[in-house]
C-alpha cells in the first residue's frame, strides 16, 4: 500500500506519474534526454550508471527496471548488469565507464563527495566534459527518482519477467513514447 | 573552478544549465510546476521545503537562492527562513507545514526513511494526497539539484545581495521566465 492513493495496476514510478501527470512530463523528458537520446555514451552505458546508483540507493523498482533496460541494450547480458551493480571495477566494461561509475558513486553519497582526482582520471581515460556532466546529472537524477519511488511507498512487484519485458520495450522505444500509455494525452 | 568548462559569469546551477540546455528545459519545467505554479501549498511554503532540504544537503547555492525566494514570498521575513533551516519545529509556521518538513527530512536521508507515522501525522493535520506527493517530490528533486550543483563544483559566490535580488525576481516571475536570459531561445 502506497502512502497516498495511487492509480491501481501501475507499479513503481508509473503510479506516481499517473497520479501527477504535470510533473511526470518533465521527468519523462529528462530521462529520455539523459538515457535514451543520441549521446557519445551508449544507452547501455548510461543505463548501467542509472542502475548502479539505484542499487546503491537500494531502490528495488529502479535498479530492476533500469537493469533490464541496460541488459536489453547490451545483448541481453544480465550477468554483466549484475556484476556492475556489485563489483564494477572487475566487470567487463571500459576503463572510462569504470571511472564514470566512480564519479556516479560519489554523487550518490552527496555532491561534495566528488573529487578532482576522480574527474581527472575519467578525463585522462577519454571522458569529455559533456560525458562528465551527464554522469553527474544521471547520478543526481536517480537520487531523485529512487527517493520518489521509495518515499511514496509505491508497489514494487517481484516479477522478473515483467521488468525484463518492459525493459526491452523501453530500450527499443524510449521513455517518452512508452509513458503515453499511462499519461493523459493532454499533458 | 568547476570540474568542467562551464560558461563564465553564471553561478550555481545557471552555468550547468547554460552548458546543457537540453536537460535545463525539463529541469526548469519541473521546478516551475513544483515551486511556482498554483498549488494549495503557497510558493513560500514550497520554497521553505526546498530550502530546508538544500540546507540538510549543505548546498550553499541552493539553500541561499531558495531561501531568498522563500523570504521574498513571505513578506521578506529572512529570520523565519533561517529558523526553518535550523529549528523548524519551533518556527512560526503551521503544524501542517512542520509535518511536511518532517517527511521532507526523511526523504533527504533516503526514500526508505519515510514512515507511515509521519505521513499519517501530516494527513491528520490536513495535508492532502497531492500535498504529500509534492512534498516527497520537492525533497527528492532537491536531492538531485543539490548534487548537480555541488557535484560539478560550480561557482557559488558569497554575495548575499545577489541572491536577495535574484530571489525577488524569481518569486515574482517564476523559473521558466527567468531561465530565458541564459538559455538559447531554440530550446
Amino acid at each position: 500500500m502506497a502512502y497516498i492513493q495511487l492509480p491501481d495496476g501501475l507499479p513503481g514510478i508509473r503510479g506516481a506519474m499517473a497520479f501527477r501527470p504535470e510533473t511526470a512530463k518533465p521527468l519523462n523528458e529528462l530521462v529520455e534526454i539523459l538515457l535514451h537520446a543520441p549521446n557519445s555514451l551508449t544507452p547501455g552505458e548510461r543505463e548501467l550508471i542509472a542502475t548502479y546508483v539505484s542499487s546503491e540507493n537500494d531502490c528495488y523498482y529502479c535498479q530492476t527496471i533500469h537493469g533490464a533496460i541496460a541488459a536489453a541494450s547490451l545483448n541481453d547480458d544480465e550477468s554483466l548488469v549484475k556484476k556492475v551493480k556489485h563489483d564494477f571495477e572487475n566487470a567487463d566494461i571500459t576503463p572510462k565507464l569504470k571511472a564514470l561509475l566512480v564519479i556516479a558513486g560519489q554523487v550518490q553519497k552527496g555532491g561534495k563527495h566528488v573529487t578532482p582526482e576522480a574527474v581527472a582520471k575519467a578525463r585522462g581515460l577519454g571522458a569529455t566534459d559533456i560525458e562528465i556532466h551527464d554522469t553527474v546529472l544521471i547520478a543526481a537524477a536517480f537520487c531523485m527518482f529512487n527517493r520518489y519511488v521509495d518515499g511514496l511507498g509505491t508497489t514494487q512487484p517481484r516479477d522478473e519477467a515483467m521488468y525484463r519485458e518492459r525493459g526491452k520495450r523501453i530500450a527499443r522505444e524510449g521513455y517518452f513514447a512508452v509513458s503515453k500509455e499511462y499519461l493523459p494525452a493532454t499533458v
